[in-house]
């Protein structure tokens, strides 16, 4: 193909911006990597008149996103429009046309991933998507090209911006959720809806589709487990770092005896730990394969140029495939992996217990643990001198429906005030 | 093409061992993966009777590699028998014979790069060397695919885990550099002959292939200035901590208005950098591009299987472009960026001073320095109660030759007895 590779946007918000000023501030060192030239053909957004932060001649916009799909003259449809509908409806036309389709959808792929895969396939187009995790993070081509010697064992990651800002401040300076939260929307890094980051469903998306990635699986998002971070208090932040953890979001896909764990959760993990350095609305995927080791991919997880930098080489990739001609291999089938209820899963756990101060106390905790096998790693009690008191405990692994039993029967003591919370451990045993 | 890819392995040591486990393991995957099976053809050892840590069947082995490379029904020649000779020549030869070749071998790739690329080119096929820096963490493809929307700024590593080791013991324990080498060479992380890593040589062999696929150029390791970590002391390392900084070897690259600066020594980081959380024998990469911000790739950077699984990665991609035919787009045209001297490079710079403690001390050296348009940004004062003291200062951006003519001066004043290091620092000022 000599002719410039011609390309239409669907959306032009944050995302859609930065691939523009990507694409015309560095276009010639672009039309190097990619083989040749490339062109916008055309934009499709909501509003021709409303003012934009990129220049894009008038002549490009449009407001029906028809004129994008099925445009013969063009060759990769870049969909950054977010949300299921219209998003998965015009990805599938722009494929069945025979069109590569470069998204950062991540709700569309989490949902529809498998179904748009397919259509990719049987058109012979490219569904390409490194934008839709992580930002500008390259992860998506390493786990399947650069990883490729692996089986893979398990994908941790810091995939939510927004909590992790908030968890820094907690950390950093004490405060509580609505304190970090109010700071993060001050700062326009959570939104006035703050529900999908801070309950985990965005993370949730995210660590579907790379689940689905690493283990050559579909998984879907209904079978994330999924724990937000409202619920996280400056006393288990001070017990944590106590204990010598740090908390964080994390979103972990880990194949245990051919199941796959796949969960969201509030999660301390030793201060030593990679990820624990990792800081405000920076992101990182560390992965776990049994010859690489461990690995850690690091960097900005949101904001339209460094979304923009994974969408624009998404675009040179499908753009090397055209000029090449074929569409590279026919991916391998996905396999059936299923999913370990959140119940069978195993796991260390972190319990903080308001109780009343007596003799006693700790032996009828101690015992109910004991009952349903779960052993104690370490326990540290609080405010000798005030009633009630905390008492901290970390356990060793355990399944977590004995766990909960455990709790179960906790609960039931009368020297228990409340059990204040419960936040899963990872990382090696201190 | 149906049949088999038949890979050819040149050296069977560490690496090559670590291959053919991964090989041997994940078989079934790779091949689901590559599109094909692949098949061992041939081993070139020097030894065909040593006892080796992987099985291979005794009518592979060879003491002849041109049994490797001339063979006609060897699709993918590894080269991993490191060193410039036999090696360089033997790569070239399997070029000629268009086969594609996949290598670890960093110091060939850094004295004949350009020519083994331009042998590629010529017979259309495939070279490949993702294994040659940081072992397992892939770093080659993604600075090439996964950020070529970027107009990459700075490539800064710790790309030495041998030295990497040996600083994170100084710091931890205060050990210095004579017993840390001890101790690395105890747990064999130092070779007997220690001078490669601990004068940087490995790491310039390194950042001289990064630089080059960074910025799309080709560096010469003679352009690369390279300072070891043998004069690391204690109380560098102290004053460091007091300044909130820590000492890493670092490599970096970096273009500044058309040219490039290429240097491998031991640089002061604030401790709140991700570089600095990097410890023992691990390695990272940190990546500055315009579009994407700050990224960085963490894992390990030696080791038969880690570098076996960058190795392996390489032989797939080799396999996809066989069986696709072709071997991708020709790369371009290495650009030509002039190195700038060290002299001319501008940084900050850590300096410690043993002087006599009298009046008029600090004075007469921050004359000095201003003379030379040497502006300080901190200073710290140890040994209060001694004499002669540690005067420890810490300069804001300043060119080397300016630091240079300033550390003439001060070495000359009567009140200074020695001028006990200098460290150049990077990352944000604190």
């Amino acid at each position: 193909m000599k002719r410039p590779v011609r390309i239409g946007l669907l959306g032009c918000g944050t995302v859609g911006a930065g691939v523009v000023s990507i694409l015309q501030s560095n276009g010639r060192r672009i039309a190097g990597r990619a083989g040749g030239d490339m062109v916008l053909r055309r934009v499709a957004v909501r509003d021709v008149a409303k003012a934009r932060d990129v220049e894009i001649s008038p002549d490009l916009l449009t407001d029906d996103p028809r004129l994008v799909v099925e445009d013969p003259e063009i060759d990769v449809v870049v969909e950054l429009m977010g949300g299921v509908e219209p998003a998965f409806e015009l990805m599938a036309q722009a494929l069945r046309h025979g069109k590569s389709v470069v998204t950062a959808n991540k709700e569309v792929l989490a949902r529809h991933g498998a179904e748009l895969s397919a259509l990719a396939d049987e058109h012979g187009a490219a569904l390409l998507f490194e934008g839709s995790v992580a930002g500008g993070i390259p992860i998506i081509k390493p786990l399947r090209e650069c990883l490729a010697a692996n089986r893979l064992q398990s994908v941790m990651g810091i995939i939510n911006g927004t909590t992790n800002y908030m968890l820094t401040g907690m950390s950093r300076s004490g405060v509580d959720f609505e304190s970090a939260l109010q700071q993060a929307q001050a700062l326009g890094y959570a939104e006035a809806d703050p529900t999908s980051d801070v309950e985990g469903y965005d993370a949730a998306f995210k660590i579907a589709i790379l689940a689905s990635i690493a283990f050559e699986t579909t998984v879907r998002v209904e079978d994330v487990y999924c724990e937000g971070i409202s619920r996280i208090t400056p006393a288990d932040i001070e017990y944590g770092k106590e204990l010598g953890y740090t908390v964080k979001l994390l979103a972990i896909a880990r194949e245990t005896d051919g199941r796959l764990e796949v969960r969201v959760h509030p999660t301390f993990i030793p201060d030593s730990h990679p990820l624990a350095a990792v800081n405000d609305v920076f992101n990182a995927i560390f992965v776990q394969g049994d010859a690489v080791g461990e690995l850690m991919f690091y960097g900005r997880g949101a904001g339209g140029l460094p979304t923009g930098s994974a969408v624009v080489a998404d675009i040179i990739e499908a753009a090397r495939r055209l000029r090449r001609g074929g569409n590279g291999l026919a991916p391998a089938k996905p396999r059936a992996l299923p999913v370990i209820p959140i119940e069978e899963t195993v796991s260390r756990f972190y319990v903080s217990l308001r109780v009343v101060d007596r003799p006693g106390v700790l032996a009828s905790i101690a015992g109910a643990f004991g009952r349903h096998e779960v052993s104690i790693n370490s326990v540290i009690q609080k405010g000798r001198f005030e009633d009630p008191i905390d008492l901290v405990f970390v356990t060793h692994e355990v399944q977590e429906a004995h766990l909960r039993r455990a709790l179960a029967d906790i609960d039931e003591l009368d020297v228990v005030r409340r059990i204040s919370n419960v936040i899963r451990v990872e990382g090696p045993e201190l």
